[in-house]
């Protein structure tokens, strides 16, 4: 006996050795106690399989929730706060003041609140989030029902809940011991901010706590050029190379950005088996440049994606995310034949998990996964006709297509409607906080 | 007496000499005869104006419709065909074939018609077209409520309805003259292909045609980097500056594209005072390349914002081409401060209906312009919270945020749903018109 059974579907899937994601028309997926347990071409002779719930997706794609490899959920408090502006001034005249004077336990977590159900809405089911207060983060990210890596910072400034730079490093241990098998849907790590705002001394050991738990470490890398500049002027080395000198480079550490990283340091990549997070808006936005994602590609590199935080988007939709990661990489190496549909869903969906550590348990629909599965309503003008579901999902579908969202065998979204958190209260509450933020 | 009032609305439109758009909060617009009659904040003190309806846009925002530059848009019917491919294969061997086989009065009343709907729930009122059979566009555009200018396809090749091209420019003559003045919302035009796919002798022809019309001619110009070598090969001369030899280009020439152009190009645009229309999207998924835009604006000329055809974006949300164009000429110019959201903004409003001819009439809400209107709706994660609703408009909000429609002072969608055309018949017809198309 199934709990949920989807019949009627269009499923689409990333699958083992292919290029190409696996495409079952007229699928049926079974989900029992929280996973997958049956997959396939419904056979026309035989009976349905008996379920709890059976749920008709005729006409829909059932696809596997995205992973978003790279966020700052409680800057959606920010979001919209500051544009078009130079870096540093857009960072030390309006974000870094904004997260003076507004980022306490409360607003983390109202902020993460807000980014979740907006991940939950447009079909990501798990995310990959760095900032601070993280433990008012993994309280929002357990009510909201998301799946997600929790990253605490680290910085060697004064940040939000931790005034003492020299505890940025136990404070981030703490919270790997509090979160560590605590929780199905939440994976604590550790988030280095960067090689040049983090001493040599707290990276190797912000690393080795990672290490001790098995957890992800995170570290933006190599987003700007200047950044670069400094290191090799500093170090005599590129931040992928002067952290690989550290020790710190393996398939554990998710490499941020990595936009001003040359054959060199990809080689190192992939030597190491770093997995990294490509952030094409987001870059492109804060004018950082343009990864070199094909390339990183050709080398083995596994490569996800991620929308980066809402004060550099703007949003958290990771179907637009798609779609401008597969247009961007055409035109900035004038070959229409890179990074094509199927590569960038598997870098949205399974790649992603790979990159997360949870490539084993989500990213993909297979029988044994955790059932986090999106379906995507295509009876709509934008997405008709359809000859391919998969140029679809990338090049025309929207987060405000996705009609279902079930992480872990649970209706979060249903009928475009939350579950799990109540929308107006929230959206009440948001404005209320932020109308002493802007302006 | 208004025949509709909408108060309580945060209003946003360009004005006139201003870089920034114009806000008003609790704002009231008053249409009357399909024109815009009232248009201030409310007056507290008094009472609402007079009107046969009153709309009460609390929380939202109105806007002028979009204006789309770009199209083709019976190629709704080729949405997703083809992906990926080096653009000769998918010319030769997908799109060209598929028009071969079909392409027919019907096809593009029943395309033309699918992508009227798709713009007009993405918020866009006029837009402008250039494909073949040009009067089944013009039948589905009447019915759908939409604004447009439509052009007579010109190419010195057989194409659809025009299989003799010695016919071409007199064909687009006839429809000129077939169309001149008999429809309020279509304005007729001339589409003359490229330079490099029609006779220096029926360029300044249909040229002629349209000036004695007073009729935009627009034609694709400087796409690829390999048409303008293979111009500057045969005539010595850029794409641009070889139709300014033949007298083409004036305020009534829309170049498209304008990619490949350099410093002298971009002077002879601005002194011709010829109009671009910049298509990013598509630009970027067939590797174009580029444009030029921020030196464009700042050289004077009149840029709009174009999605292109559905074959090559693969949809036509005039909300996420702004975003796009916003990111990508920052990253490409590694300057974040480049097309800001208020220029960005004009550019997909007033600043395409002046490249179109129509910026006395549409682009913008002043008092005496027609009523094409577009209510987004705010209360949604992705758009909370809402410190500057140009930056939403942007950089967060999608098509799937329009609420309302307005065109020439008639509701034409209302609460998402169209009131002109019988959407699930369409969409049936659709499905079976294409079940031949594909694979």
């Amino acid at each position: 006996m199934l709990d949920v059974l989807f019949h009627n579907a269009l499923v689409v899937s990333p699958v083992p050795d292919s290029a190409e994601a696996g495409i079952i028309e007229d699928g049926i997926v079974g989900v029992r106690e929280g996973r997958i347990a049956e997959l396939g071409p419904r056979d026309p002779a035989a009976r349905l399989p008996a379920a709890a719930e059976t749920v008709d997706a005729k006409g829909k794609i059932l696809m596997p929730g995205l992973v978003n490899t790279h966020t700052h959920l409680p800057m959606a408090l920010f979001r919209g706060l500051a544009d078009d502006l130079p870096l540093h001034t857009w960072l030390n005249e309006h974000i870094f003041p904004a997260e003076a004077r507004h980022v306490d336990p409360e607003s983390v977590r109202l902020g993460a609140m807000l980014a979740c159900v907006e991940l939950l809405l447009s079909g990501t089911t798990t995310c990959c989030d760095g900032y601070f207060l993280e433990s008012f983060v993994a309280e929002a990210v357990a009510d909201a029902g998301l799946r997600a890596v929790l990253g605490q910072g680290v910085i060697d400034f004064p940040a939000p809940g931790v005034p003492d730079p020299a505890r940025n490093v136990s404070v981030a241990e703490d919270f790997l011991e509090q979160w560590s098998g605590v929780h199905a849907r939440i994976h604590p790590s550790v988030f280095c901010h960067a090689p040049y705002t983090c001493s040599e001394k707290n990276l190797t050991s912000a690393k080795k706590a990672a290490r001790r738990r098995g957890a992800l470490f995170q570290i933006h890398v190599a987003e700007t050029r200047s950044e670069v500049e400094q290191m090799r002027a500093d170090q005599g080395l590129s931040p992928v190379a002067y952290l690989d000198r550290l020790g710190i480079l393996d398939e554990d550490t998710l490499v941020v950005h990595g936009v001003w990283v040359d054959e060199e340091d990809i080689r190192i990549l992939a030597e190491t088996g770093c997995p990294v997070s490509h952030n094409p808006q987001s870059n492109m936005k804060l004018a950082s440049g343009i990864a070199p994602v094909p390339k990183m590609v050709d080398a083995g590199i596994c490569v996800g994606l991620g929308t980066d935080g809402c004060a550099s988007n703007n949003d958290l939709d990771l179907f637009s995310e798609m779609d401008t990661a597969a247009k961007l990489h055409k035109v900035s190496t004038l070959d229409p034949t890179v990074l094509g549909a199927d590569q960038v869903l598997k870098m949205a969906t399974i790649d992603g998990a790979k990159a997360l550590g949870l490539g084993a348990e989500v990213g993909s629909i297979e029988i044994g996964k955790r059932a986090d599965l999106v379906v995507v309503d295509t009876d709509a003008p934008h997405l008709m006709p359809m000859y391919r579901a998969v140029s679809h999902l990338v090049y025309a579908a929207r987060g405000a297509d996705v009609q279902d969202v079930m992480i872990d065998g649970r209706f979060v979204v249903r009928d475009r409607r939350l579950l799990t958190v109540d929308l107006k209260d929230l959206l009440d509450r948001v404005s209320a906080r932020c109308r002493g933020i802007g302006g």
